[in-house]
């Protein structure tokens, strides 16, 4: 087996996409491992992916052919390697137990990323209880005043690790909207509520004061509307009268670590895509 | 063993109270079968509930003795037959998902009430699929303009029927500020999303535009503060981007009717106790 | 719109299935609305299904045109109108709850089946809570002596009521191997524990005894194999030491109810395809 | 306030047992902060669990005071101190998952433990993606031949760090009948199966194997009955037909460290029972 593909499209809903597709990877000696569509109604805009072992026929070449059929359904599409860990930058603040699960499940080879860059307005040393290993850390400390100039730090950091994407894995600064746009559909936050309630700080406190009987996280890609970004995974969990706000907290971070992860997973597989203000998820 | 009692009570905490409390029981010859409390450390409140069978004393003879200890902490509390069924009045819209539910788990024996009545903004031949039987129902029509009036046919029916509980299930008429208020403490509304999130109208239709990935029903008891009453349970379920709004709509029914038959059969056994705009919910 | 079609098929995995059969549909006008297809890359096995509008070209032409492409790849395969309510059986002894539930689906408008009877070996009269309405009932007693004649009598009624589905809804009768080798893969069961844990009979009782913190339910195909059958779904809920096993009786009904209606809707929309011991479920 | 005290109980149900608990803690000027109680009608006895702060009195006063009471009652009872961190002996083999999981929780403070000493029949380079700091680490290689003298070993280990509390955190070893009785109610196992489904080895291939739609895990404590003891804690999450053995594996991972993270965090608590072969666990 060649190593395989993962090809990723959308576009408006016509009759035959999934015909010319499929037909197209057959034609080439393409052989379909998996492979997932969505016809949405509502909007008529049609999703797919598809895993697919490209045989004899290499990557370059399927790329190219396959430009005239994505200009004549005027398709979004990527074509990308399934296996090759993505680069990811993670950020964080002083809050550790999203990086650390994401560390761990990279290192037990669950996770296919290769983190390149830890960022954090933090310094290394807050960061006490996780194993950071060879990993470069950058400390970008930010004030309201440095916060334009640490944000172009970021950048920078992105574009010299070459981060296919940036994880705010409970990373507690508000991102600009320049910033935000800069990072489009490829910055993923986890949020310590179930959206859309508890948008902004501290929501384990608002969820104790409004006296709800479950919390739960939201991992989205960030837009410049705060906390209202594309949602990738939620999970909830029951609480009782009993949890304290500091209760609530520990049960929350076992959900958080949990959302981020299946988000990031689900990303770092292609399995995302955007449907306007919505996602299209497709599980294995 | 005599007619089993539900003793509930809150107060501010001070050491003794549950020594007091089960003491008291004790020396009247009372037998425990359930207790549970607890110790508010946020607002130093006190909550317990007790199940006893008295023995050989009477409710009144317990229920007199009590006052004096109930002074002295400044206590809210209620001694109930714990076997007796709640009268509750059901009112009702089109949707009747909701009150087949009640009805058949109170016909089988599972829910602890006498549905003294149903009233609806709609005639009896809209509640076209739940067996109704013999209790007696009453159409209630309302406009902006009769609305006022309709409140008042209410009040008048839950107090001529006697009902100690009224259930609003799927009942698509936000009450007044004065009717919430009459009803307060004892009037639960089903709204069919995960709330904070979602408030008002259509939760299907927001969940669908929002893009989430959960959606969910919580009974709540109804307060002047629309969809902002003391929340007793909430559950919530996966969904996905396949999911169309009418089937969110097909997929919430099943957890509006399990969410609201759990809150009133909460209710009905005494578990449920005010705390502020949040609620202590002792379960077994 | 024409009246839309679903293709169910399973075969022998090669490259190019869902080329050919997109194509096929593709070429004939055909416009696929929603598909699936898994890969089972431990047996190599093929299964897809398909929703779509067929266009100007009738049922029959589509099958009568597709035998050749089945037999080439050897598939198992259904070409079924999508919205056509199929016809039910529906057997139960004295618990109705599960019954009840199917029924209210049915009337509301989910759940796309026509209920061509009810069989119980329990009399009309047993079935207390459930508006039956007009479906044809039958009172079949059996007995250790009788049972043979007894599942001859479903058979018939089965063929005579032109029956595809039979559903087991808390049907407390094993059905012998030749009554279950009849039926086999139109017959679901709902069984009232979480399998393979506490097959056989009083399965809360069992989860009682053991002292498990979680009950469930399970709805599978029925087989010789008593409580072996391919499941089709599964759910589970938390439950604490403090329930009897009369709560967990309670607890579970809700259960049953849900994952057996589960079940059954996913059977009646085609989306569930055996494989081997094993079920592959195509949810939307 | 003075260091708060635990205190448990069980015995045979009789009236007065609250009233006389906590009224001998009232008397000594002991003040509650948390009390459950759990009356067992099935066998008709009793169990508490009440946190309080001993004000003046010291715990030797009150211990050697209770000694009366308990006697009185015939109860098994244990009085401690509720923030002193327990020591616990974790065991492991090569999946690390669990013990990594304990770890982390134990260093951002949430977990009330001491870890003493990690034991493992395999090398501490076999522990490769868990930062074990300054914590002992033992390798106790086993095979047929020295498993006795490998036990042996083990409980000499346990004495020496007076361990509290031994964790096997996926040790897949089976502890010999001797060795599970020297460690009787202070040995807690996570199996990674939905009990009593599934026992014994390769529990994810056996649910592959059988298609259940669930896979869970279970904290038990251990006993001679392999897989028997009595459960603390079992949680359960759906799958697809889609999901390989490998797949389950990795889903699994993450029940298991969370249910052996709650049963551990119960466990050292003191809000799990023994009631016979199951258990009692008093959540807050």
């Amino acid at each position: 087996m060649s190593e395989p593909l993962v090809l990723t499209l959308s576009c408006a809903d016509r009759p035959g996409i999934t015909a010319r597709v499929s037909s197209f990877l057959f034609e080439r000696g393409g052989n379909i491992l998996e492979a997932q569509q969505f016809n949405d109604r509502t909007s008529d805009a049609f999703f797919m992916r598809v895993e697919f072992d490209p045989g004899e026929v290499s990557r370059e070449a399927i790329r190219s052919d396959f430009v005239a059929l994505a200009e004549e359904y005027g398709m979004d599409w990527k074509l990308a390697l399934r296996d090759r860990p993505r680069r990811v930058l993670i950020m964080v603040s002083k809050f550790d137990h999203c990086l650390a699960d994401l560390l761990y499940r990279w290192r037990i080879g669950e996770m296919p990323m290769e983190p390149v860059a830890i960022l954090s307005n933090h310094p290394r040393e807050a960061i006490e209880h996780t194993h950071l290993g060879d990993i470069p850390f950058h400390h970008l400390p930010i004030t309201r005043e440095t916060k334009s100039e640490q944000e172009a730090q970021v950048r920078e950091l992105a574009e010299r690790y070459d981060a296919e994407l940036v994880v705010l894995a409970r990373y507690m600064q508000i991102l600009s909207d320049e910033q935000a746009a800069h990072f489009a559909g490829r910055c993923i936050n986890i949020h310590h509520s179930f959206l859309p309630g508890f948008k902004g700080a501290k929501p384990y406190h608002q969820a104790y004061e409004r006296g709800v009987k479950m919390i739960g996280a939201s991992a989205h890609y960030v837009t410049t509307d705060l906390d209202e970004g594309p949602i990738i995974h939620q999970a909830a969990e029951p609480i009782s009268h009993a949890d304290t706000p500091d209760e609530l907290v520990r049960k929350g971070r076992e959900i958080e670590s949990r959302v981020l992860a299946e988000a990031v997973r689900l990303h770092l597989e292609e399995r995302v895509l955007l449907n306007g203000q919505r996602t299209v998820v497709f599980r294995s």
